[in-house]
């Protein structure tokens, strides 16, 4: 089975058993963000988590196989999303992008934050003016190699 | 004078008088992210923000003046960005685009994270393997009005 | 069951059974616009909404149940729309958008008007030179947070 | 003179006069939509108001003239505009577009919105959780022909 | 049933039955590239042409009632098309659509030649050096609104 | 001295002379059609017609001579016009394009209308509702070698 | 039966019975490259031809007819081909083609080598270093109207 | 100097000089096609051709030495031309490619026609119902390597 | 059988039966780029290869002659993969492409690389800071043919 | 300045002064591949290299320090290269790609090869039926992390 096959089954247990991403996040044993991005095709589970979920979802073993799989990654569909909460993060970039690519370089050098060796949260902040969206991102700062 | 045509004339006068991004944030009695990407085109300053800023880069009236001005904001120039440390950002909405959207939904319920409304900092991870840089994000979460 | 195929099921339910738009939003209690573009696949419906629908269209629950999570929204298909109509809409963006971005920075400030907490009416205009459609938007006007 | 390069002399006289949008359409004795659109090149302007309008702004003859010429409109420069206000005018043919198009034929038949025989207005809409920006637009519904 | 799916059925039945456009152009009592461009989901059909065309192609009744709903149009498939009778087209466009712009305004002034208000006819044109095909194309001037 | 250029100093001309394009084409003894895609560049100019225009218009030899070279045809710019006017041609392809396949091929046979040995014209039609812009078209046919 | 579905049937036929394009051509008497574009879907048959392919390669009389008919042309899929062999198609095209602009022109003045009216054959051109591939090309000189 | 302002002063010298490519290629003792490549900056020109043709078109030595540099090769500007002349050999590729594909696989195995250790010539071919433009290809086939 | 329809019998084979491709390339003979390249659909295979891997996969005959087809070859879907691992490729020509330009014609003068008579190989290259990849490419570098 | 204008400085200086590239890595002290790389406007310069690759150019002190700097990575110019050799490399990425993730994931697991911590070298490989052009390039595997 294809891992993008096994994306949707996913997706069919989950909706049908009730489950919720945190629930699932909880029996995997990681955080929410890298499970839910595992169960959407993103991410390799290692056997052990990939079996509790595929127990938690009911889930055939050729599924729970699929899921220990590197998956061909990038979610988008289209270069530009055009769902409004997906937009946002993509305009985060335009706007702010070229002003981390100076404040890293200031502070690090020529270099990149890694996307790999990568890992980031999602938390509500509560604010009497309207509660917030809390994202946490860090990554590996990686120089250049110079040779 | 437009808003791109001075975003040049303060690159110019930053590298020639050796300012950091760091300082000038200083100067601007604002964050790093927001000074910065101010002076990159993407923000309009407050009157005194701009005029401080221009005394400590040495500007022409005319080049303050337009700073004060909304810009036409987004700054890759491509839809997707070239430079690596630059796509990295893309990267990450690619891959963890869609578990936002699932997250964000499951605790909030269907809205967006405004990139407005919207706050971020960079800073230095000290780390054994190697330090890290963090970045925290944070929109007001708006709701789907329904009518 | 996904969004997706519950928006088909729904298209196919209100052309059998020959239900207006109109007639729809007035199940739902709520505005023929809003109504109609979450029958479409772009909102989420509140639970006694969907049930409402659900029983003027004799849906299923799991279309129901469907029809009350957040969708991924952007109906177009393309990213400039073929059909004349749509493409007036667009069309209107490309000659009136810089106009727009002119007269509301000059009302308001640096900022936005939210297209989430939004809203929109479509009205017949009578006319004796020929009725016209009539669109009425509003949306929160959202300044820039500075930090 | 061709009018692109109008465009820019007048955006130049504009800033150094000070002059608002507003003040300029009390000028032109138009809309402020209709003027700011037509001093940003997307409208042709009758030779009377094209005169007042130079005599405001202190404009050369041969500027005048090119005013009166029928433009090359569309000013987004790109095709899915990166400027978060424009997005947001451009997010809503995404979202709401079909919803139109639906409602239009239900309640006028085949045919579009005019966007030429068009009108726009843009005012502010007081609200005690944040005023709101309002836009008005109507256009002549033109039915397809039948041969 | 939607509009796309009947066009498939009506061109198997067409194919099917022999029958020509110009056929079913006399059967519906229209010209031959509105009866044919409606058949082809370009158009919605008034009842009782659609009625007429339906029996000479033994249609069900609900591809019928498909027949009257008005269609999202525009069928090339790509921008620009790959089909050499269709690109011809397209660059009839690119290489002579700048004069008309010209000659267009220099005639009637600011505004456009209407695709909606709008009538096309194709015919034999016998020429002794290799028969030319004739289009004659007619749309309503539409001149811009000044408010 | 290239094309472009000669393109740009005749519009320049032009303007400055006051000459409408049905003078220029009077003074060509072509076409208006011919003679304005000429002058923007779209066509080769036959000596005698470059010598007369060029004394017309008041221009260098340089300039007449390079009205006579074959020029790069397409003057669109971009792959969909975003001028109203334009783009509505560009939907009279995407709507009735297929249309004009079918009947061609039923007429005609396997083949194509001739955008080269081809030729068009515009002019008013006088209707009480409005008048009308007219454009007639027409091009060898030119069937498919089959070898 | 629709060309596209026609052409599938006809590649299976041609592999089950194993039949090379040369073969093919032989029984269609006319020549490889024409006989195997039009069974890739790119001409239109002559009735005899049709039935002469269609008992070779034993197809129903539905596909046959199918043969018969204008198909939509144009066979890359993508813009750019990403097969080697058909990119180096297109790369002559990108280094060459302003190359045979301009030898056109100089030669024969302002027109178009057709590409309907346009024949193609290809052979094998022994060489002790590498036999080599040979296509000759030729198509009927267009002169461009002057009206 | 680098090669595209090269390519520039060359275009200028030679319709100065009101030489013609064939008289440029007798100069440069090498084809029509291959001069006229190398003169429109596609081709690399060996010293003692570079020195007969600076000679002739009365070169500086800058240019002379840009000539003989490797350029960045591709001219057509766009992914698809508009020009007429070069759109016809790109849809040439589109209707003959996947043709041409299937007979050299049949003829020659797995590879391709090489871009690269390539030949082309242009020819008048002249004929009684309009003289033809004759292109003549040729490429060394180059198999795959298994490895 | 068309070759895309057997590369996914063989991705289904080769999961079910628990290969590794390094196991297939030991059963093919050849090298595990190339082999895999080949059952990835990118390579025709010789009779005898395909004949032995059929074999090892447990392929029908079909399959197996599907194999020895020359395939419509390029794999990554989209011009830019979203995928990281194969962006990270990508980038490499981004950022390394022009000087590995430079290099090429500085060492061997105007002419390519083959990437048909190419090789490549992958290794674990171990490093204490952490293993790497090592990749070798060679391919024959074909100067370009001066006629 | 920035470092764009400084690429072009060097680039003219490079070839007035006739320097190569490999000796202009011999003054860096750094390889072939990184030396060009930094020269193109890739990399930033330690400060002790960028001196003396200055003075081997006789850069003014401002260039120099521009080549300290990060620059904003990607050469290509076009999403996909026209140039021959360039689009070579491309089309490794599109033959090869999938079967460098597919070998990549089965010796590593899941993750990638960096191409940050990266090294490039190319090199001149002897061979009797023409020489080769050999790369080896090797990046450290970064393996996702999952927390």
């Amino acid at each position: 089975m294809e891992r993008e096959e096994a994306t949707e089954v996913i997706a069919d247990a989950r909706l049908r058993l009730g489950k919720t991403w945190a629930e699932l996040a909880g029996v995997a044993g990681r955080s929410p963000v890298w499970t839910t991005s595992a169960l959407l095709g993103q991410q390799a589970m290692p056997t052990d988590v990939a079996e509790r979920v595929g127990a938690a979802l009911d889930l055939d073993d050729e599924v729970v196989r699929a899921l220990e799989r590197s998956p061909s990654k990038g979610a988008l569909g289209d270069v530009i999303p055009t769902d409004p909460l997906l937009y946002r993060l993509y305009e985060i970039v335009q706007v702010y992008g070229t002003t981390l690519k100076e404040l890293i370089h200031e502070e690090f050098g020529d270099g990149i934050m890694s996307a790999i060796d990568f890992e980031m949260d999602m938390e509500r902040l509560p604010d009497p003016k309207g509660d917030r969206v809390k994202l946490t991102l860090h990554g590996k700062f990686l120089p250049y190699r110079v040779w």
